[in-house]
């Protein structure tokens, strides 16, 4: 996968892009990273790629021509087909199943707002997808793309160590992950659950489906919202209503 | 403000706090900014931070001990009251409101989650809260740590050059923000609406406000559920749900 990142601040990138797993992602080549400073696209003999909003108000807006050029000249480089995402807090909340989805491209271009805003023609005009990752609103698109291509990249084959670790995360199934536990079985004082350390894998494997669905039940109702319950589940949400398990 | 980051990849970190709005917060005295690598709290012989599940699974669990420490020396290095925030999937998901909530402390410890996932001794009895920037998963708690402290930071008297942008952001008045449009009107074709052309600044704070609620209505009708309408909002509502406009 090649991913390219249009920004103005391409010095927050190497930290974060050249460490961890995603650094290893790109040292195996299942990654490469292209960053672009948009700025060096700009026709303005004052370098400027912002100005005033029409209509007046506050703040300074992203002007369309230096990112239409620079998205432009990225696609040049490469003849895959691009998926171009601009991060923004009036996108789509980016999930999970945009992750998987986003995954299986062979070319991502990451546009990364800044200032108060973006000229409208951007979203409207040169981009595929429209993304959020939450709403709140942050200085700049950048944190946002590194946070999706975070997510984007650990599914790309061979990138975890564990192929298992990307299939049981919170929300592949629809539920929150389980609580986990690790030694020592009593630390100061706090213990590990008592069928954690009985052997029983089945009654394991029974207390884990459990505590994913009381906790998606008690955090996050909006998830289950469309799910479709085994019977032993009913059983379990009975139990939890019963006990009006649900925090403030 | 006092920021404190528990992390096993301190060298995220200095590219995106160095930099842009962040980097001129701490340059200002508004912030500062205190990484800590929690390896170096272990006691155990190999420098080991995690461990394998109690129970049995893939992946690698946060250890307690090490955080525990790392957190009780960084709270001894200052004698405000801390926030404790742990980053998580399985957390509150982090809002607006939560970045204002926060930007009131005088001091906020973010503790970085990575590998499968943590102990839950450490959820349970070392923070005092548990966030998640969205419903997908990342390799680690660094990039959530980030955005939430660039959500924060950005809030902070003084930090933001406009005093009112922060005001009129996505979200701080329950809706989408409207769309933006500069230089030039007519760019290769594409045209800015009139209205932003005509002067009329009455027209176009109207204009403005009902693109806001459209945009809401079509993208994010989960944001408008509990909203007090004013009339001229209801018949905008009325003309929109007419028309049909809701995307895919």
């Amino acid at each position: 996968m090649r991913v390219d990142v249009l920004t103005l601040f391409p010095e927050m990138f190497p930290g974060v892009l050249n460490g961890s797993i995603l650094g290893k992602a790109s040292e195996k080549g299942s990654v490469s990273y292209h960053i672009t400073d948009f700025r060096q696209f700009t026709t303005n003999k004052h370098q400027k790629v912002d100005d005033y909003p029409f209509g007046g108000g506050a703040g300074m807006v992203l002007m369309p021509q230096p990112l239409f050029d620079a998205v432009h000249s990225v696609c040049a480089e490469d003849d895959a087909q691009p998926r171009i995402i601009l991060t923004s807090p009036q996108g789509k909340p980016f999930t999970q199943r945009d992750a998987e989805d986003l995954s299986a491209e062979q070319r991502l271009i990451f546009i990364c707002g800044h200032y108060e805003g973006f000229d409208e023609r951007i979203p409207q005009h040169l981009v595929t997808d429209e993304f959020s990752v939450g709403d709140f609103v942050m200085t700049g698109g950048e944190l946002a793309a590194m946070s999706m291509i975070d997510s984007i990249v650990r599914l790309l084959p061979g990138v975890l160590g564990n192929e298992t670790s990307a299939v049981t995360d919170s929300f592949s199934d629809g539920l929150l992950e389980h609580p986990h536990y690790t030694r020592p079985a009593d630390f100061r004082g706090m213990k590990v659950p008592d069928i954690l350390l009985s052997g029983n894998h089945e009654k394991i494997a029974e207390w884990r489906h459990k505590e994913s669905l009381r906790r998606t039940y008690m955090r996050r109702p909006d998830l289950l919202k469309n799910r479709q319950y085994s019977e032993i589940e009913k059983k379990w949400l009975a139990e939890f209503k019963k006990t009006n398990e649900r925090i403030k």
